[in-house]
């Protein structure tokens, strides 16, 4: 941890956002580990916070209001924004890189604020629904994307291949759409019950081979309607094209690592479709935001570790260490 | 050429078709260049023709039909035809293999004929009729699936990779699924002709980055609505995802040949997603069967080389050595 100055409104288009709750992803992970270079300050791309102030041309927020930011900062003009793809914004900044300090500090400079931060209605928030706007940030958008990617509706048999913050965040986005059939795989006890609580019907120990036959004989040998894809392993994403049913989509966010095997193959000679990517939670977040401010989704659960910014280096160990599913920094008050 | 047994019925669910006109498809070659094997006799997975014989169970059709066979029978009863993925039908069967013999000889055996072969209604067909409804067989079905798959619609701004028959007939299905602007990449003056007959609005000779950047060009950085990818080579699946816009689906038909560079890396942090394969003829063709015979479309235009079952070998010279778009085969009369 390091002082950082201040920040302040440099451009017409900036707000400054006093951090409340920020987080650790496990992409973070990287820097911590020394795997990726980071020169700058803060990082961390998911924080809820006050308006401290605005530039002149923010027309949409004012000092005071409460804001969730979405993990990829967006310009709201460009023809990707218009068409809802926001994540690839012509003009996209991702904070903590780019020049922009992240949400792990005290203080964050936004820049196209009035584009980027979704406002909360006034209202006094619990902590639950604190912790459960901060997932709306990252986790809970993106297993929302690989939900929508793959086409969950209703009654679909879902299989989510990932028990990490955004796998469990999957389920929960695939019980909201509807589906009839959740299938969530994991070994780990803990992970196991939320994924319960969060609206799985059936959870798999199994992995690979054994996961697929698994699957497999669950439906019939038909396969499931959707197969979520969130790790981004070749294992991880081998098993979710193996029990997607042919003519369905893979919802595919996982961030891939090693992909050893012949994907187009299976997208051509095994019709398995393949969507997803980096999602665009500037489009989501306003749509999942009254299930979350009205206790619908409770995706906060994620966060089983807390600590506040001078303990920081914990949060990352926790992580690292596999013993906390996703790490919450306490940085500031409402 | 070999002479085979007349073939008869050997199952109630079994049709014997003589067969009107046959042709060669592109994967053919594999055997005739010795890169396959194949033990039997006739291959050939496309076909029309009438009905001679039809076993016990064959309610649908009589003596005397008019049919389309699609490039792949199927039962119609299981999980994966009655969703429609009638290409990969549980108990699917590709004529020309599995111990069936092919189109490219003057009688077929076709099992499962209740479920697989489409009955033309009766009506005396033009030679230019006739040879658009060979088309639906296999090509036609298969530009019609890159076009779906892709989600062309009204005012799609699409562009086509291959200008065999398959991307081709992708013009078509773009073109009359209301695409409003089509890119066809072809550098062969005599297809760039016809992509334009089908309703190419541009057409361009550049491959590779000179392609990527031609149609970035074209469309103000922004990539078009749906890339279909009727090739199959790295080269061209790459150019198809980096001309699809973020959030789009490339059509991916072309059977994969040595794809050397990372696709989930373009599917993730590209927002680029795949979907196509193996077309579902039998689903298809009664969509474009009314299109074909009332003259709307014209895929038997690609057929650019003809003759009969004792040139056979000429046929596939032809498309061998790149002189014929497609060969048809007059086999019988109506």
């Amino acid at each position: 941890m390091v002082d950082r100055p201040d920040p302040v409104v440099q451009a017409p288009t900036d707000a400054i956002v006093r951090v409340v709750l920020g987080c650790v992803c496990g992409s973070d992970l990287w820097y911590y580990r020394g795997e990726s270079p980071h020169a700058l300050g803060p990082i961390g791309h998911e924080f809820i916070g006050v308006v401290e102030d605005v530039g002149a041309d923010v027309g949409a927020l004012s000092k005071g209001d409460f804001v969730v930011a979405p993990f990829v900062f967006c310009d709201g003009t460009c023809p990707h924004c218009r068409a809802g793809v926001t994540s690839q914004c012509a003009n996209k900044v991702i904070p903590g890189n780019n020049g922009v300090d992240g949400g792990q500090g005290e203080a964050v400079r936004v820049p196209m604020a009035g584009s980027s931060l979704i406002r909360v209605p006034a209202a006094s928030h619990s902590d639950e629904s604190m912790r459960s706007l901060l997932a709306l940030s990252d986790v809970m958008s993106t297993g929302h994307h690989a939900a929508v990617s793959a086409g969950v509706n209703a009654g679909s048999i879902v299989a989510v291949i990932g028990d990490g913050a955004v796998g469990l965040c999957a389920v929960i986005a695939s019980r909201r759409l509807g589906a009839g059939r959740i299938i969530a795989l994991s070994r780990n006890p803990v992970r196991q019950k939320l994924a319960s609580a969060f609206g799985a019907t059936d959870i798999l120990a199994e992995r690979g081979d054994a996961a697929i036959n698994a699957v497999l004989e669950m439906t019939d040998g038909v396969g499931v309607d959707c197969a979520l894809e969130c790790v981004g392993t070749g294992e991880s994403l081998a098993t979710a094209m193996a029990i997607a049913r042919p003519g369905s989509v893979v919802g595919a966010i996982g961030a891939p690592h090693h992909i050893d095997f012949p994907v187009m193959d299976r997208v051509v000679y095994g019709n398995i479709g393949l969507r997803g990517g980096v999602a665009s939670a500037r489009t989501y977040i306003p749509e999942l935001l009254p299930d979350v401010l009205e206790g619908r989704i409770n995706p906060g659960l994620v966060f089983d570790f807390e600590t506040d910014l001078d303990h920081v280096a914990d949060a990352y160990r926790a992580m690292d260490e596999r013993r906390a599913i996703k790490s919450l920094l306490r940085i500031g008050r409402v």
